[in-house]
């Protein structure tokens, strides 16, 4: 039952990333057993008697486990922090809320940078190819270790959204609901040219060195071209026109010094320059092709068939000025769940931020979600 | 007065590329007077005795001036052989078609790559900053060579569009009508930032060695993803999702290798790597920042105001499809155009093929263009 709503409003969240490894791993999609596994995680409010009010938020491709809240003695609020707390969408007052980095990340959980056991230096590419299912059955484990049966909600955005996805139809017996925001069940080919785009622009780094750069300078640029890219897909023509236009960040006179910069090139070069610090090269060439790759409908036939799959109930939303995951993508879904049978909430909601919509414009998508969330939990 | 249309109908044109220099050069928007100026150009047609019949074709970024026809024993027809020729739009059997290589270019006209007559070496990054005012006062320089008081229109695309439109704009007793296909009076901030990422890309490639391998290795691989990141934008979703989808180019199993590439993936690093061995890398720098900053109406005060200057006719034409210069942008510019009391026609056409529309989808421009021009030349 929900607890009052009130509680705790407006304190700060307190985040602790836990660590737990999962020594016999995996069997990934491929077929290889992948042992071992630590997977990074965080928690934010309380298990009730029933376990019954576990939400388990899965992240986008360059999030991580932190998604709410502070670390103790930090700066930085978790990425969904508008999202996550007392009194929020997620309300911690009432759920308990979990999130850990993917398999494959560079956050905490094993990717291509974590050392392998058997030689004691990085995988690098000997890293698994990874799908996002491979993600989900990691996820999974985790649940099983809090002592987790069933899951009230998996939610998540973009890459997320894929993870929520495949949850609701893999592990039907282990979600009741799913939340799936600015996704998609395949990416289009426009999509994937992009991040095809951002790998080479890695893989052409000498730094990137086939993926040995542990122990020397990684491949900066080629990874900061790659965000770049990234930046101008995740917003929109508009949102760009609203903040930079063709604003001139340092010049003198007019177009006759090639240092002279627009707003926005100055902007995207420092995004660029910060991601290198917290992301790894080859958890971006891993992830990519985990998105790539992931195509739900192929996979059981046709989209509906996947949907006949589960008995999960789906919140679907959508953003107007997303051209990354666009929102024909979501109806595509929302048509297959209907079809399928299933009870499916959609809203295309009104933004002009683009795929970073769920990310930034979340006044409406909470008051859908919190509702949504209610009914659901009601109904345990 | 129009021949009769019939004449040489469906036979090849010969084309020849000829040269001139300018000794004398131009002064640039920079106040350095340039010189000498080579330029590469070609005609189609011939002139009429009223000298009223010359047609200047303007070519986008990556353009030059093989327009139309074959070179003799050449095997690859001009980039807009479609629309110039016997009988098409830009008729030759009525209109003397000229075309030349833009000033920064790498297809015959002076560009970075040219050599430096004080050194004898490239010019590399000693190359000036050029603009579109620029190119434009350079094919002015052609026209008078060639004995040309009056253009009866100048046509182009993209930057070709730029090109045309401030020919009319800046020269006004020299051009009576102006044929603007996908293209803007300035590109929008998102536009900005892909040029500034491709820049990037290829500034990046240590081979690049600021502006300095006209002895050594050129930098293929960040020229080669410039050009990938180049062939997304003037492409559409739509169109890339009909041409490739989600095909699988080379792949045994789903998922588990990397070497198992998209249709989408391989067709991109094919038009990459073909770029690199007709593209100069400093001239993809010199010729996006050219594009960067154009911006007439900043210029003039207003896009009123700058359209106030001419008595020129215009004829717009844009395309659903096209994301990278946008229909809006487009009617901007004929809204400015009708406030300034000009005579302009206006055609958003439908297409699926994004901003090579203007280069594909050819059938409904071809039949404007030609009604349009008809006209302008009847009134002469």
């Amino acid at each position: 039952m929900p607890t009052n709503m009130s509680n705790n409003v407006g304190q700060s969240l307190s985040a602790i990333p836990q660590d737990v490894i999962f020594e016999d791993g995996v069997t990934l999609d491929s077929g290889r057993t992948f042992a071992p596994i630590n997977v990074r995680y965080e928690t934010y409010g309380s298990l009730d008697r029933k376990r019954s009010n576990a939400i388990l938020i899965v992240h986008a491709f360059s999030g991580d486990a932190h998604a709410a809240g502070m670390h103790p003695g930090g700066t930085l609020p978790g990425w969904w922090d508008n999202m996550i707390g007392p009194g929020k969408a997620f309300d911690t007052n009432t759920y308990f809320v979990i999130c850990s980095n993917v398999l494959g990340g560079c956050q905490g959980t094993t990717g291509p940078g974590s050392p392998d056991p058997l030689t004691g230096r990085p995988y690098a590419l000997e890293f698994p190819v990874v799908t996002i299912n491979d993600m989900v059955k990691v996820q999974k484990r985790l649940i099983d270790h809090l002592g987790i049966d069933r899951l009230l909600s998996v939610a998540g955005g973009s890459m997320g959204g894929m993870q929520a996805l495949e949850w609701a139809v893999t592990y039907p017996q282990s979600v009741a609901t799913a939340v799936i925001l600015a996704s998609t069940s395949c990416l289009s080919a426009q999509g994937i040219a992009f991040d095809a785009v951002g790998r080479n622009a890695i893989m052409s780094d000498p730094r990137w060195n086939n993926g040995n750069y542990y122990d020397a300078e990684p491949p900066a640029r080629g990874l900061a071209i790659a965000r770049m890219l990234g930046h101008i897909t995740y917003l929109s023509d508009e949102s760009m026109g609203m903040k930079f236009g063709r604003k001139l960040q340092q010049r003198s006179q007019f177009g006759f010094d090639f240092d002279d910069q627009f707003a926005v090139e100055s902007y995207l070069e420092h995004q660029g320059g910060k991601f290198v610090d917290r992301f790894d090269a080859n958890s971006y060439i891993y992830l990519t092709k985990a998105m790539d790759y992931y195509d739900i409908g192929k996979r059981y036939g046709s989209l509906q068939q996947a949907f006949e799959q589960g008995s999960s109930k789906y919140l679907v939303i959508s953003f107007t000025s997303d051209w990354l995951y666009p929102p024909y993508q979501s109806k595509e879904m929302v048509f297959a769940m209907m079809k399928a049978g299933k009870d499916v909430s959609y809203a295309e909601l009104s933004s002009p931020y683009g795929h970073d919509s769920f990310l930034l414009e979340t006044t409406r998508q909470a008051e859908i979600i919190s509702g949504f969330l209610e009914t659901a939990y009601a109904r345990t």
